[in-house]
């Protein structure tokens, strides 16, 4: 009868009459079965057979049924998962949140972001502290600043799933790009082409105290290794900015004011090539023919034909599926630490070509 | 004694030591004032002193006391705020986001985001309701699929702003862009130029029933209206595809499908026009020398000067922020409804130039 009333109220959907909540017995009842295998498929534990799933699927779906809301008053479950990103504005996040997106769906849970920012300890802490105090059942930290203790006492508090960091822990699982694989396929590939003069944007360490084990380190000291193991140490030029356009824009500038300037810039990330395309547009110097640019990401806008900006692919969707993965699989209970890392590919495009005067290339 | 503990404890930071939770009452006491002293300054209260909000500020730093978890427990409110965007691929939003962050900084509140999607219905009542479920204090929405009655419903559950939409309500606030006076300056302005064949390019209205005022049906309107107005409605040319790069380069294909082929295309939104440019160079034609380019809401990339792309600027921060003040104003008590229109400008780039052989232009 409840589900009957129900399912009437789910069909015609009057919009004035308050709407009583639809109960976790009501599921079971419209679905024929018991409460705990509902719970079971909401779980998406073992031991709920393919009909019964659809069956109770079928049931959620046609009462409007919330899981999320009753399970917490259920078994304290939220189905919500806190994801911490520095800001939307980088592409390669949104890369990282479609993968999220993919393995949650039909998960029954749902992603809430906070930004961080990548500058101030004090506001990613608070963007930290807001998803936990939003009762999350696990979080998934893009978090730059942080220190490693501070994710272990977060890890203490709730699953804890760390993307793009290098560090060993026991308490989270470890989901990031071999930065160094990544690195040395780029700076070979410009070496390749006959350049030396390689300019290197990279970015500022935020935070006090020893830095973390972040991306733009590792892609710093590998840049730093290819170089002198080519007999290159004496060209070796890093802007330090930000991996924005502005930061790639101000780094190009600084880059170009030495003399005799570079032949080609690894820019370290997609966005700060993008400003290096922009300060190198407005110089007057073409590219390739100039200057050769490479970024790292391949976030969409590098393969637009207009751009065609030679980049390193390290999977944002890949890595943003796995890490929801691993971090459902600590929800369920799993408490071994696991590292994941992304084996990066390099896409070269047109923005990279022979060094002039080089004789090298095609 | 409680406050002087709090404060070794926020000095020196044990990392193994379970901390007890700062409570509001050892802020007061650090602080020597009342506990509703330091609720008035936590709430921006009219009649707390610069004197006093000082003092209790700083107590909060000293002890590390995190408002809105107490604030929770004390008077129910969790000094948080949803937001719901499409996707955070689109960089307006993030322009957005900008401004509701800089509206909320030093507020105590914290912003978080779900991503309700684009084309699902059901996906962005989910998001919703995930954010009604985290017990946010007010929502902000970016909803294009919707029914106004279901925001009306919202609305009667929290404080609720709506970003984007041109519907009137009495019972939310709506915060918008001109998108009649941006589109008609876009389009004249290519008329000006000597175009005739001005294409555009729109987006598949989603969801069921009744479209939604939306931005989309606006500007395909307008352009409609001034196209008409000017004796061109014979030249009138639409694809109907999605405001994303994939989108703007298919709907750019299908315009210079053709015969004659457009001399311009308004591409309706900026992340449209990126595909736009890509297409056009996969096709040999160069920009604006066969086809001029605009788009819509200048986003950074419009900007820089590789792309340097007409636009129409809509100011999403100025949006964002004025949302996030209006929000906060109907968590502290306001209920009649406002609505704030953003008076677009025309920011003419280099993508747009003179008809070929129109003699138009400079």
């Amino acid at each position: 009868m409840a589900g009957h009333m129900a399912g009437h109220r789910a069909g015609h959907r009057p919009e004035r009459e308050p709407r009583r909540r639809v109960t976790i017995a009501d599921v079971a009842r419209h679905a024929q079965v018991s409460t705990t295998a509902v719970s079971k498929v909401l779980r998406n534990a073992y031991g709920a057979s393919p009909a019964m799933r659809d069956r109770v699927k079928a049931a959620i779906e046609e009462l409007g049924y919330r899981p999320h809301a009753a399970a917490r008053a259920m078994r304290g479950r939220t189905f919500t998962i806190g994801v911490l990103i520095p800001h939307v504005r980088n592409p390669f996040f949104a890369d990282v949140l479609d993968g999220v997106g993919e393995q949650l769906g039909g998960s029954g849970y749902q992603a809430i972001l906070v930004q961080g920012g990548s500058t101030d300890l004090a506001a990613e802490s608070r963007a930290v502290e807001a998803l936990i105090d939003r009762q999350v059942d696990g979080i998934l930290m893009i978090a730059p600043i942080t220190p490693k203790s501070r994710l272990e006492e977060v890890a203490g508090e709730m699953p804890l799933i760390v993307l793009g960091r290098h560090e060993r822990s026991s308490a989270y699982d470890a989901v990031f790009d071999d930065d160094d694989a990544g690195t040395e396929l780029v700076v070979r590939h410009l070496i390749e082409l006959g350049h030396r003069r390689i300019g290197h944007i990279s970015q500022r360490n935020a935070g006090r105290g020893k830095p973390v084990a972040l991306p733009h380190l590792t892609r710093a000291e590998t840049y730093r290794r290819v170089m002198t193991e080519h007999g290159l140490e004496g060209e070796i030029a890093i802007a330090t900015t930000s991996w924005t356009e502005e930061g790639g824009y101000d780094g190009t500038r600084e880059l170009l004011a030495r003399s005799p300037r570079p032949t080609a810039i690894f820019a370290g990330a997609d966005q700060a090539a993008f400003g290096a395309l922009s300060a190198l547009h407005e110089a007057g110097l073409s590219v390739p023919g100039d200057v050769s640019v490479a970024g790292y990401d391949n976030t969409r806008l590098a393969a637009m034909a207009n751009i065609s900006l030679t980049s390193v692919d390290q999977d944002g969707t890949l890595m943003g599926r796995t890490a929801a993965r691993l971090l459902l699989e600590r929800v369920e209970g799993r408490t071994a630490a696991m590292r994941f890392s992304v084996t990066p590919a390099l896409v070269p495009r047109l923005s990279t070509g022979p060094a002039p005067g080089s004789g090298a290339g095609a």
